[in-house]
């Protein structure tokens, strides 16, 4: 099993992620994880504080020796480069509480008001610092780690955004790999360029407005071999799993795999992909209705995944609130935030769907080192193309 | 902790489940779960075997006494009333082993061929009749406990249909609470009559044709109190477990919280619930976009979770496939199957639903009898209200 | 990952298992299991009951088909022979419930007070018939099926009975096998002839006390490839996973890998199992005080672990205790049971050091299929060579 | 769920523990984590690098504010103080990567051979550096956090030391409170003091022979209610669980609960703890055989486990081994340890306890914030007197 957790406030000293399960002899290093935490920070549509105070950077603090993983656990830290400003507000000392500092506002579409009830706190601090979309800055570094992992098994995931606010792109015509080297090159991730356009001004336009926009990106998985995941119980298909991964990341409020909810619309005769075998590739198909999922485990084909992001809740022109403590309606906190995440989210969405992919296949083919996990996974390879 | 296992295949001797955490007190009876898995099996667009063979009746084997629980695993089965048709196909002994029952040709859109080569099997029926969508009668029987659980804390599980192929029931200005018992009435769950009849138009037609239908459902959530599930790890947002429950639902190939997709393409300032507070009520919204769920916890509002469902890969007019054993391109096996589960499906998710909030309510409250865990949650509730 | 669950209490209709994560194409029976069921029951200072009145049958209710699992859970069944007699008292209806049938006076020693106040019950019969060792039953099932797993493998697991009450046997100079051939042959799974003689001595006088004896039992693992378990996270260690299983068997109260207790009073120099090496062979050790575990993973030695088991708590004659409704003093209720579960215990103690060691081989090794499993094992084998 | 992962080599930057589950509102400190981690630091016994280079010191990196948790996970750094001469041996960088700086000598009773043939590695440094007992200093942090939180509860947790190679302690007529007084005196946690500097003789004649000496120690739960873990399935057994927290522990190799091996030599009318009653008290016991556990729950008495510590398998005179490069028959590689660490282990026991005491306090009584967890508790045992 590949596992992870994740601890850290969005302002406190750092993020901290703990992964456990990487077979030894892995080649990792920071600059390696930088790139996707990179990839994840800058995009058209986040905060300045974001873009130029945090530049995020992985420190690898165990699990990694001389270049290669050593099989223990992998503890990494993205540390907050703004910690000094931070020190009086996130400090661990119950001497620098003051009321000055405390939150009361909560702000509607975040966690603030319900976190306050249910862990009885009276700062709204006290949750958003927790649940703020920083904490995927921990999840994309552990993401990393799944995706080197993953390469190492010639599987690849991509993304790209399809959708801002009501712009969207068209991406008819243009294959995975296609889609994803344009998205690379774009700062909205969006593979089409006229799109673009469209969608950074409408992302200047809500900026103007103290507004914020969501959209729709794909995250697109490559070269599984068949049979990830599995049909026999229901916490084992992969579907599932990864609905989970996606749902899990802040703002994320849909996912479909495949051609999702326009699916549900057709007739069976159109939607199920035909089966199809020739010699030396085994058995393939023409179409991917089903986003590579089958029965709960990967058939072979890529994986297709989207996603929808709602527009962020920290607004700066603020919606109607209440005072927690005094109960007095007023508009709620303003929190410096981004205007339009959806890019970052994307990056986010590869970096989940990589922990579900790289733990679906340890379990398939165990393995203590790469090259044993290698192994196995040719041995099946080749055994598929005789079966 | 609230957690179930299930075993069984479709034309196997019974199917099986045990369930494990639930508190000891809870009144249940056999007659309260086959009521669930009756609203699950009776649909229109449904096989006649299912509606005429095989009325489900579930056993409680385990875990209540003189109708109680009593703290124990509740084991339940539900026998397969056509087993003695079976017996040889599905025997446990090696001699009525005989090529004659063998299914080589693997349906696109089940799980055939993958589960064939993930297993290494070379008899389809090896994979189909565990991943056949009469699983989910165990998992019906469990979210039936579950549900009873839950009805104890005042929590209320509905759903209806929305869609049916092409078809859009129009539920503007039903509360959810009139969907739903229009919906119970409806053949098709679906709370608008005009609509049900273009749907059942629609499934005779898919019929005829030797087609399928799929569509989208909804599940509704009613009394949950602020705080189920939490902001804090992204293994314990409810959003995403509750999008794992949907999404392991065979068929089910997408999952919305709230406004989903559609909140995608508003902005910020239109999609937030905002906040409002009154005396003796405590704090509260006037609009629900948010689905029930802010920062991965409920918010006190109704849980909204809508599903897709594709249309049945099971084709009276098959597709292209090959035979798994000869390599020769041939027609899919034809499997007795439904036309159009979706009704089924709802009922199913409600289940699926349950299971997920009734361990989410137990990790916040727990309590080994009923009446531990409902005082445990009452005195939260009186806290909310003075908070 | 190979799980399972069990339910059922010790006079209701069945008991319950299922399983999951045993790869495909496994040969299997019910007389296989049956075999380890009537091991477990067997014995010298078990009660009448259980030795005439139930002889334990499992039935495979899915997840085998024509002699070979198919990756699917395998759920399992043990009826309750003596079903009819206690339909009553066990019975789901609420109807049946009634003053007479109700256990006030807990024994001590057994789950009953603790059991009835933890969960708020008014009968101990609610608590104890979960608690009894009779649940073991189930799990002697399950472990049957890993063991033949391990068996493909070329793992085998022993046991046999060292002590009884103060009786202990000799087995020096005996190999595993040689003890184990023995032990088969004993009523009490004493390797030693005299000293059973003696053991069926105490047993016979305890009996006819009133009394009860408990003894140490021995279990050994003999074919582990080095390397199940791991170093590197407290959660994956092989003792500890081992120490769980056996401590979470009813009676047993102390585990030990290795040489033990005794260890701790031994010097470095003394217990520590010198490395040696030939080619062809590979490492190896002349000595195995450490047990077959170093570092929380198997070295290639054989597993032994030393399990205590306290002397039963249901006395004939029986000890003070106090009525739980009345809180009189009185003595405690008097249930039928065994003297001396000793042998019992052991065949249990195999049974869920099969589930550990199952569980381990395959999170190593991963396959879907034995076939695939056993490759991967085969290769890792020769690789241990050449390394 | 209380649940926790942990990071980091013996000479690596530094240990990271995440710990995950704990309530809000809890106070904590740095010094008082500090404070058990200087309780495993120094006794007696111990190598000087540990004593004097490295004094412990744990930072709290999130999950608390201005002195309380916050409802987030808390993630914990230990530094290495002594990394300045480590960063090349232990370095990320492939470019430090030096044949002078492998060890290739395994250590026998060390995971130095099994783990790089498990993990294909070719330096024993690699798996060395994590199977080292200096792991345990994050987990005692953890335990620290958890120690914390029962304090809240009234729940404390002791250990001595009763055995150090032949020496042993006497104790009897001594009280767990006042032995655990004696101990926290002792250089050596031995609540004896003749037997204590008996057992410093030992141990400076184990030194000065290049050997090491193991023990035996003790650690007692008070305060636990009735009623933590659960008969009702293998996997909630305390008894279970708490054996597999302690032979987690590095050079654990046994362990028993209540009078452990002992009571398998008595008879069943001896070792049972007789129930009485007393109004106001509510049910309790004289005598306490069974070390507060019956039937895999807690009985309201004192938890008492005893463990059994191997001698250290690092030797200055070091045993017979084989290089793993050139398979040539030499000694084991010398690596700085220490002589006798059975007084630490018992206080990383102590710490091992606290996370299984504080996981199964949690999920009895659930609670988001240490208000809620102790008014669910405060009812239960009111409710408990009452009964």
């Amino acid at each position: 099993m590949i596992r992870y957790m994740t601890a850290g406030e969005s302002h406190g000293k750092c993020l901290t992620a703990v992964a456990e399960g990487l077979p030894a002899g892995l080649k990792i290093s920071e600059d390696y994880i930088n790139r996707d935490l990179s990839r994840r920070q800058y995009s058209f549509g986040r905060g300045e504080r974001l873009q130029y105070i945090e530049k995020d950077q992985a420190k690898i603090l165990s699990g990694v020796r001389w270049g290669e993983t050593i099989g223990s656990p992998v503890s990494l830290s993205i540390e907050n480069k703004d910690w000094e400003n931070w020190g009086k507000i996130m400090s661990l000392s119950e001497e620098d509480k003051a009321d000055k500092f405390c939150l009361t506002r909560p702000r509607p579409g975040h966690a603030d008001l319900t976190g306050v009830l249910k862990f009885n706190r009276h700062d709204t601090r006290d949750i958003l610092e927790r649940a703020s979309a920083r904490e995927t800055a921990a999840r994309t570094a552990v993401g990393s780690l799944c995706r080197r992992l993953l390469e190492e098994m010639d599987i690849k995931i991509y993304s790209f955004v399809t959708e801002i606010g009501k712009i969207k792109a068209k991406t008819k015509g243009l294959s995975h790999e296609e889609a994803f080297d344009l998205a690379e090159k774009s700062q909205l991730r969006c593979p089409d360029k006229h799109a673009e356009g469209q969608m950074i001004k409408a992302i200047q336009e809500a900026k103007a407005n103290g507004d914020t926009l969501g959209g729709v990106y794909t995250v697109v998985v490559t070269g599984c071999p068949v049979g990830l995941g599995s049909h026999t119980h229901w916490d084992l298909k992969l579907d599932g799993l990864l609905a989970q991964a996606i749902l899990s990341v802040q703002a994320n409020k849909g996912v479909t795999i495949g051609r999702g909810f326009d699916v549900a619309r057709a007739k069976g005769s159109e939607v199920h992909d035909e089966i199809f075998y020739e010699s030396g590739r085994g058995f393939f198909r023409k179409t991917n209705n089903a986003g590579g999922i089958e029965g709960g485990m990967t058939n072979g084909e890529d994986i297709v995944i989207h996603a929808a992001v709602k527009p962020l809740a920290s607004l700066r022109r603020p919606l109607k609130s209440v005072n927690i403590k005094t109960k007095a309606e007023m508009t709620a906190e303003i929190v410096r935030s981004d205007v339009c995440p959806v890019a970052s989210a994307a990056i986010v969405g590869e970096a989940v769907t990589a922990t579900v992919i790289a733990n679906s296949f340890k379990q398939k083919f165990g393995g203590d080192s790469v090259k044993e996990m290698r192994d196995n996974f040719l041995r099946y390879i080749d055994y598929l193309k005789k079966y």
